[in-house]
């Protein structure tokens, strides 16, 4: 089975760009409905993410809503509330609809405009994403500012009572920011990768975090931005600091997906990184749509990449691409038939 | 030959630091000699970088102030003039007592609190460093507010009149960011390569600077931050924006260098990117000081990654090691020994 971490619903009916368009010319909490039709939901799905997990031969999707359209340096706290809910109960619907394909996960409405940042919230929401949808993770922004990086650290205890609720429900986290407002950073090409390194640095940096929360569990997508390129320059620095060595304590919380769109970069990957720490993602029909000239196939298509490292044993491989997402996302069991 | 592209002034006397620290409280352009001898200047250098050089092989290296102390998001914009020339004054004394040893590279006075950034201060530095000091190339900062990114970026206009002295001069910029006053963001661990992340997408996304200035060379040090390492990301973006392949027209202008502190990562760097387009460096006495317990070498030793790297040619290393740095560095030509 090859259960994909990292997945959005990039391909969304329109009528949801237009919902969010009018909430924020809004200026405050919308309440207009939705309107998009479970056979409008079936049809963009069949033929697009459905229709590509099948040529892929990919099993499931964990499926939250579009990260570059998390936004939440836009608009007013509320709106933030209003959007997420909205977001996260599409998702809730989609994961109904496909049961096997779909698992849901959640947005947070994490707010630049909330003087907490939108944290008690984001636990209410996360709360309503676990217990009522039955989402298994969330996604969690570490730079609501949108590419300024105007809030705390993710270690900053501002964040403490999201960590309490994380590891009381046991679900992990995808560290994802969302779009960028600052013309310095591009989105997918820029701000995405920056956003990976940075966080990895700043879990490196605060071991404190993770003895407050002994079972507290992180992914980090896009193959860990630069992290795993730099994996000599992290292990000295952590040696250099007296923060002993990286797969003693901080990996056991802290897991890379392979959202690397060539196979150098996933052989460095899954030659430096514990395998144990590598979730199969892909973030399809999302970052980068087109065909490699120089395979024929997909950029985004990584279980090809997955398939072609060859010091990579069957059951390393299929560690990577069920058994270490089972483990990390505990609450995906139920969706798994037996 | 060994020439090392990267390398910083990061043993300097404390004197230094102290004309800084003074400086900065003086809330104004500060005046006071720097009072370092030519004696202590030899003695840090001898019993540290020479020694290191010696230790490594290494015949030259490319020496700048420390980037880290650049600050240009600290004090007034005269003070950053002073500051700089205080600075690149040092880095020549040492270019002209060791000159077999240190070719000179200048640092900028930017500054976040001028209204241009520091630009026009900036061109008659780098003028100044090229024609009066004999220095080869210059640093430049894509982020002088410290981690907030609150400067246009490197393709704007407003870095123009620069780009214009640099070609006349026919120099290249290392793109460099100096320290982060950014809580979220470690300096070595995270700002330095997302600086070089995104100046590397920021020239990928403005294919209209380089027919501006054709022969604008910019090197993009750390291995190019995530690049290679999400090489595959980076054509499939060009491709989807019709900006065409990385290696036709942008490879012409961006050079990374091998500050990558293991061997996985240099094999990646080396395989992926067109080796002329890689030139050595090391950045070493700087981020990383410690000895890697897995090889029992330096983390910063880069010349035994390029030796290790068991696909290279000896005339590929000899690329790597001297060629590209002298094509790149026009102006060094006039240091070597013929």
């Amino acid at each position: 089975m090859i259960i994909d971490c990292h997945g959005h619903f990039t391909t969304v009916p329109r009528t949801l760009h237009e919902w969010r368009a009018r909430q924020l010319e809004s200026h405050g909490v919308y309440g207009k409905a939705l309107g998009i039709s479970d056979d409008e939901l079936c049809d963009c799905l069949q033929c697009k993410q459905i229709q590509v997990q099948n040529e892929r031969g990919l099993d499931m999707t964990l499926f939250s809503p579009i990260a570059g359209q998390m936004g939440h340096h836009l608009g007013t706290p509320e709106q933030s509330v209003e959007w997420s809910q909205v977001c996260n109960d599409l998702i809730h619907r989609v994961a109904r609809l496909f049961p096997k394909n779909f698992v849901g996960v959640g947005q947070l409405p994490q707010s630049a405009a909330a003087t907490d940042f939108g944290i008690a919230a984001s636990v209410r929401e996360l709360e309503r994403c676990v217990t009522e949808l039955g989402f298994v993770a969330v996604n969690l922004n570490p730079d609501p500012s949108g590419g300024y990086w105007k809030v705390p650290p993710l270690t900053d205890r501002a964040y403490y009572p999201l960590y309490e609720k994380m590891v009381e429900l046991d679900v992990p986290a995808m560290i994802h920011v969302s779009s960028s407002c600052n013309p310095c950073h591009h989105h997918v090409g820029a701000h995405y990768l920056n956003g990976d390194t940075t966080a990895f640095m700043q879990f490196l940096l605060a071991p404190q975090l993770f003895k407050d929360f002994p079972t507290l569990r992180f992914v980090i997508p896009h193959g860990g931005g630069a992290v795993p390129y730099h994996w000599g320059r992290y292990r000295g620095l952590a040696q250099d600091m007296g923060l002993g060595k990286l797969d003693e304590g901080l990996l056991d919380h802290i897991f890379f997906d392979t959202c690397v769109y060539h196979q150098p970069g996933i052989d460095l990957l899954t030659k430096v990184v514990p395998t144990e720490n590598i979730l199969f993602g892909s973030e399809m029909i999302g970052a980068v749509k087109g065909i490699d000239p120089e395979t024929g196939h997909y950029y985004d298509d990584t279980r090809r990449y997955i398939d072609g490292a060859a010091h990579l044993s069957a059951e390393l491989r299929e560690a990577i691409f069920q058994k270490n997402v089972l483990r990390v996302y505990p609450r995906l069991k139920q969706y798994i038939d037996n």
